[in-house]
């Protein structure tokens, strides 16, 4: 009797062990499913600007939109839809007048980024983001990222932009 | 007598090849003495972004700071004065509204570069550019540097940054 109980306890015991390692399929396809991007792309600071651009109204911004080097190079030779592996990174802060500036020119001339206000993200993955254009939507304010009614948002939005594959800014030359 | 002739033919035209390969001390001090930056630096589409800025008034442009590696290594560092090798390009657009963007939000909400008006540079180089603090000033429009009186106005303007070595732009993070 003994014996077996030791059995069944060995047999739960490793069962639970490969509980932890091996998700679960149901996990692994919401995971797989993510309908958004909820980790920060590494190094965007590094990476090369394709434009700027201020929004007035309620967001009151201005920022710059960067890209990694697959990014950069589809907007700068013109290729449609972007590849695979393109990043894009929006990078908002508070449109501010700068007052060292315009104390210099003597008029309020100056507008510059005052205070981060938040960050959004593209990434271009045509299997993993199928339901949404090819296209993961990341929005992080204060590293965290938005929530999931929040997120809902992006898709329906950028869809309007089918012309230019879903993404608003066009590169400056 | 013809001998004569011939040598002094022969000495006056290697005189006049050794003042086409050698230039004369008098242009060479004004070519080290020019106080402006005459041809565009290389690869400056390529650099990182700094930050972004609108001027309106008479300007009325769009565009963002780039900057070569030692100059974004010494902004994200705070890094000043800027070291020697810095090089800054102000990347200037008209400021337009963008109408495909604003016919999607259905407001007059986001405007963005429109058509290249110039590009202007900072160079440091502390020797070459002793007697304007350091910096050559470039301004290039349809890629042809302004003229001389034009570029006199650079040094005294900038000069009033001196808390920041002449640099108008402050790093967005």
């Amino acid at each position: 009797m003994k014996r077996v109980t030791f059995l069944l306890v060995a047999i739960a015991a490793m069962a639970g062990l490969v509980a932890l390692i091996v998700p679960s399929p149901g996990r692994a396809d919401a995971a797989a499913a993510a309908p958004y991007v909820t980790e920060m792309p590494q190094g965007y600071r590094d990476w090369k600007w394709i434009s700027s651009a201020h929004e007035a109204g309620n967001l009151n911004s201005l920022g710059a939109l960067l890209g990694n080097d697959v990014a950069f190079n589809a907007f700068r030779d013109g290729k449609l839809p972007f590849p695979d592996g393109t990043i894009l990174a929006a990078l908002h802060y508070h449109y501010v007048p700068s007052d060292e500036n315009n104390k210099i020119f003597g008029q309020v001339q100056s507008f510059v980024p005052g205070a981060p206000t938040n960050i959004q993200f593209m990434v271009k993955d045509s299997t993993k983001y199928a339901a949404t254009g090819g296209w993961g939507f990341g929005h992080f304010q204060d590293g965290k990222p938005g929530n999931a009614a929040f997120m809902k948002s992006c898709f329906p939005c950028h869809e309007k932009a089918k012309a230019t594959d879903l993404v608003f800014t066009r590169y400056a030359p």
